[in-house]
């Protein structure tokens, strides 16, 4: 194990800088200069989106690995890029280490975000590193290119819009709750092993989300534009109310129609919580919410990836859930609140 | 004061979002979306450089005022910008804020970065705020614009290219000395007052730094194309040899060229400190330091921002500092570890 002093700033770029590989076209210089050098595709527009990941708010080392991590703090910021309609291209990436971590652990930390460089084809062309007084720090810019005009705001949608969401929902929210019940575990006895073995689906969609790139190139595929896209990030309810405010509408979504998966009904019940507030509330999904024409319902009502829970309607009857009793239900924002 | 977490993150992204105004022309969309969106002109290149604050290593929040850092976090990075010979024009910033803060004092922290985007005129296009469990931290990403070919890198010096460097240098690494003295007077009798008015100075180069851009548009008045630029961040000798190592160079520079401002000389026989060394250690100063081809030496030689401090040669001769005597000593790079 390598103490990061020994290598200092200039050489643990130079560590990171050698194993980068440039692919995209528009990367005319990448890492090593005081900045890099773009030359986006004539016609395209730029969209931009930056996320920070903070320890002890946002991830615990104590039971997140640190290539997950990595992974993670890139899919999160392509899943922004995804949410405009737009292909991820370049991202910059900025450090704050703690002097406790070994040369060893950071470059963990830059493999995960190599091989989710490697998994959404984006080039990274830049960043800082430098230390840090208490917890990692990630911070992370991303780039993305999308058709002049072509980009999804979250203010397109129109009355009777058909509302979509991807993946399932609810699973993240639930896989933290393993997480931190097993660091409980074993804070009162450092002698036990975790469980976690049990419950692979929620974990992964905790430690290892991905951005759904495959349902924006599969809407380009099917002749698709959605009218208005934002990623759940915050939980569904949250979502669902940015597009509406955006975009001046209401909405109303169906109990019965909101996705979740098995294995995540199955920790619902183990932990007894209700499984429509781990979707609405939950957070960390990063699946994709969206809105498109009526006259799409054809094409997107059997998609394995999409499943429709529901449509916009006018301001005035405002934001519901309707249960399955047929009961509407305003949709609160109870999101996550970083400064509790 | 309002505690942050009575507005919370959607909150106070409302209030910032709202006094922030657009004036580049590539902006088409700014805060309150997934990404921003932007559409650079044609023929033009991109650059992008990202830069990290953390508290307790690169601030001190005892001396340091919120509108003072949040100015610098954006200088720093349009900095950056300016070395590549490009014009600023956007930024994203990401904050992890602790809870001690107040509503108020973040948006003291935002009208500092809002001072700095109308001093070189950039849009503030989006960011990301979130909690810390520790100190503050502000993360920036700066983008700017330059006609496709024209960005400077580090590695185009030729021998006999002279190496100019702007403004003076050692004035912010000595402006942190008075900060540190006052720090620990105070930190012994908390009744004591700083003494700071005798030092405006060198306490503006250290909390309320200049980026060069108005050099950057001088340069292009007189028709001088850097062969090389680099800004200067971490201490002049570090960044000489920088550039010599990109550009497969050597370089000599002479002490009795190096510029120092006399408010700087004082603090420095105050602190019984080398003004030499201040001058190539020291960091901080974002003054730019470049080279031209000899040619260019009547344009440059009486210019009241830059100073020609030697020349690049012959990569074999190695960077060197020439003292009066004619003596030259080795440059080192002693810079500033983030890790130590």
């Amino acid at each position: 194990m390598t103490p990061l002093d020994k290598v200092g700033e200039f050489g643990l770029i130079g560590r990171i800088q050698q194993t980068v590989e440039i692919t995209q076209p528009s990367t005319i210089l990448g890492i090593g200069d005081d900045a890099a050098i773009l030359a986006p595709a004539a016609g395209q527009e730029l969209v931009i989106s930056t996320d920070l990941l903070v320890e002890g708010v946002h991830f615990d080392l104590t039971f997140c690995p640190l290539k997950h991590l990595g992974y993670k703090a890139v899919a999160v910021n392509v899943s922004d890029i995804a949410a405009m309609n737009a292909l991820p291209t370049q991202i910059v990436v900025a450090v704050s280490i703690p002097a406790r971590f070994t040369v060893e652990a950071v470059e963990e930390l830059f493999e995960g975000i190599k091989l989710a460089c490697e998994a959404y084809n984006v080039d990274l062309v830049g960043g800082d590193t430098t230390g840090s007084r208490a917890g990692l720090t990630i911070s992370i810019t991303a780039l993305g290119q999308v058709a002049a005009g072509k980009a999804v705001r979250r203010s397109g949608a129109g009355p009777n819009d058909l509302l979509c969401v991807t993946g399932d929902l609810g699973g993240a929210y639930l896989g933290l709750q393993v997480l931190e019940r097993e660091k409980q575990v074993w804070q009162a006895d450092p002698e036990s092993q975790p469980e976690l073995d049990k419950y692979p689906y929620v974990l992964q969609r905790q430690l290892r989300p991905e951005a759904r790139m495959d349902v924006i190139h599969e809407l380009r595929d099917l002749g698709v534009v959605p009218t208005s896209m934002i990623d759940v990030s915050d939980g569904l309810a949250s979502e669902v109310l940015h597009l509406c405010q955006a975009s001046g509408t209401g909405a109303r979504i169906f109990t019965e129609n909101l996705p979740i998966a098995n294995p995540t009904l199955e920790v619902a019940e183990e932990f007894n919580l209700d499984p429509i507030m781990c979707m609405l509330n939950g957070g960390e999904d990063y699946e994709l919410l969206f809105t498109v024409p009526l006259a799409d319902h054809a094409k997107l009502k059997n998609h394995p990836d999409i499943t429709i829970i529901g449509h916009m309607v006018d301001k005035s009857e405002g934001a519901n859930l309707i249960t399955k009793a047929g009961q509407p239900v305003p949709l609160k924002a109870q999101g996550f609140s970083h400064f509790g």
